[in-house]
């Protein structure tokens, strides 16, 4: 097990109207809110007019910044920086997903720099500073909002990069399950993929000795195959909505890294590159690009880890390592194909004539990967076996 | 699931050296000390003296609380509280073990509160204002390090009470498994017990589909199955020492507690009346009580929760609930032998002349458990089945 240090500050409110408490927690770091969130879909489920008549009530000051789309774009973050400065925001509320979540980070980043808002995702900048932030999630998948990460997508040069800071973790996060009862099954099956995809990143990583984060690991996994088909089966399932929430904000906020060297991060990394062109949906993205990953990775080394997982979450029973391991990268194929995920970036309609631009800017800070270090061409590789 | 709160600021610093560090974190939030310590152990193996030359070299004032003794006695509290006040001390360091710290979070409370210090675990007061306070860990057991309870012993009244707040949450700890490597057998077994017992006392607790948190618990179960044996075998392996240490964080950080009505807590109970009058060691009195209270509460009711222990931590086949309960049962009383503990009240040389006395105690407040309810009675007769 490596050292490690493990901070996550961000206070949880999780359950039915646990958003009643917003105003409260918003009072305790500011009280000037840019309130910030994406399409219709929190106007629909009633739950923008239940934030903006608490403010209200409250007396506290808001502006908003609608309209941030998926894989946000870092023109909304430039606009949410402007308000910001404009009107003394002291404290952003992002209520949505992953996307406005993401977006709102970058606001947070950029309001006290003098800079362009791009310059951290280009690792020009380092986040010092930042505003205060809150989030009402929408969606179980991101992570977003219980850790200081975000990515962020330039439309101009069709790049989307990662950012963050231990600076831009959330102060508070609402956790209402019931505010996705109303996801569809397309997104309910992305958000699934995206949480295990999480876990995929961290768990099939170098370092030795992490028995305990790999079996909370695998208990997230378990969680995700559980609940997955329930949740699109029955999309007002508290239990499942519930579970998939939490699993998805345990996912990603550091707790199955501890004791890693890094985790990999490559099939996130090729990821991008395909959604910054074609804007399909990031869990999509991920359905089709992780099992290929993980074939493409498979080797004596790396048998024994994937073999593991093969075993203890998908009750593979088979002692030769290599035969396991393929038995269970076919299990998460199968699985996410289940949940009517692509199996192929064709049949999501996207063409291979990008490759090599993609492969390119994938590795534009050097190669990527720490299970296995992939280089551009590695990315082309994957990308056309994943066509 | 049920609606929770869930926050758990405390910076951890795992891994080895990483007590280098405490002075810089100290230095966030005070500058005048109260160093906290038991015996001769911490310094034996050179901890004392790294932590003292760190404060010197940073200037940092302090003064010495030494002595703290297992089951942590209100009067080293109150000379805690007395120390701070003479000395204007805004930090509290507590290096050690839970005793350790548990006597360093009640000197933290009372140091701002007028009244006495045994108010806190009687119910008569509540934290407000204490000083903040950080730790050095030296054993994998009671996860004192991450949250905000104590467990305090008056010595007078053959009392061993509870007390916590959400101010009491450490602001950091060290957690360096180097420091555990000269545990001897019988606390190392002890302490793996104590770490199981904090997952039953969560596990073993009304509420429903709670799906990811059961499978995180059993995670830290199996840890503790894996590396407990280990490191009564070899003292100083680093990873079955770094798996219990961090699974001894986890198992008591309010994690798997989340979306439970509550924890049950009534073996705790009953083995602070043990302790209170006999001063046995904690995890000793668990490892006798825990599998007598399982075999006493197993119902029709609760025999599902048994079994899937035994099923998912044990390996136990066994498709009938009450069957596979009661192996999961045995399992568990086995394991602890296996480990060197007491398997009786009299093995451990304590004698059944207190038990009504330790039965009216343990209710003092009322009836206890939350998985099923106990009174006076119940105790006794668990009392008498662990003799």
């Amino acid at each position: 097990m490596q050292n490690f240090n493990y901070h996550v500050p961000t206070k949880i409110l999780f359950g039915k109207d646990k958003v009643a408490d917003t105003a409260k927690e918003i009072k305790a770091h500011g009280s000037r809110v840019l309130l910030t969130y994406g399409g219709g879909s929190v106007k629909r489920i009633g739950l923008y007019d239940q934030v903006v008549k608490q403010l209200k009530e409250n007396d506290l000051f808001f502006v908003e910044l609608p309209g941030i789309q998926p894989n946000p774009r870092v023109t909304s973050v430039r606009d949410g920086v402007k308000l910001c400065r404009e009107n003394n925001i002291d404290f952003i509320l992002a209520i949505g997903g992953g996307s406005v979540i993401d977006a709102s980070k970058a606001i947070a980043a950029a309001v006290n720099y003098e800079g362009d808002a791009w310059d951290f995702p280009m690792q020009k900048a380092r986040v010092e500073n930042p505003l205060p932030l809150g989030t009402v999630l929408t969606l179980a998948a991101t992570g977003s909002e219980m850790n200081g990460n975000a990515v962020i997508t330039n439309e101009e040069t069709q790049e989307k990069r990662g950012m963050g800071s231990p600076l831009l973790v959330p102060k508070f996060s609402v956790l209402d399950p019931t505010y996705t009862f109303s996801v569809n099954q397309y997104h309910t099956a992305a958000g699934t993929v995206d949480i295990m995809s999480h876990i995929f990143e961290n768990y099939f990583a170098p370092g030795e000795g992490t028995f305990v984060q790999d079996t909370i690991a695998e208990s997230i996994l378990k969680t995700c195959i559980k609940y997955g088909p329930i949740a699109l089966e029955e999309p007002e399932n508290y239990e499942a909505r519930a579970n998939l929430l939490w699993a998805g904000s345990l996912a990603l906020n550091g707790l199955t890294l501890t004791g890693k060297k890094t985790g990999d991060w490559a099939t996130h990394g090729i990821e991008h590159e395909v959604s910054a062109i074609y804007d399909l949906t990031h869990g999509a993205g991920l359905a089709i690009i992780h099992p290929v990953w993980m074939q493409y990775v498979l080797n004596e080394e790396t048998a024994p880890k994937f073999a593991q997982m093969a075993r203890n979450v998908w009750k593979v029973e088979e002692p030769d390592d290599r035969k396991a391991a393929e038995k269970g990268i076919n299990a998460v194929r199968a699985f996410f194909n289940s949940l009517g995920m692509p199996a192929t970036l064709s049949e999501a309609q996207i063409p291979g004539d990008h490759f090599d631009e993609m492969g390119k800017k994938a590795c534009i800070f050097g190669k990527i990967g720490s299970f296995r270090r992939l280089d551009a061409e590695d990315v082309v590789a994957i990308l056309k076996r994943a066509l």
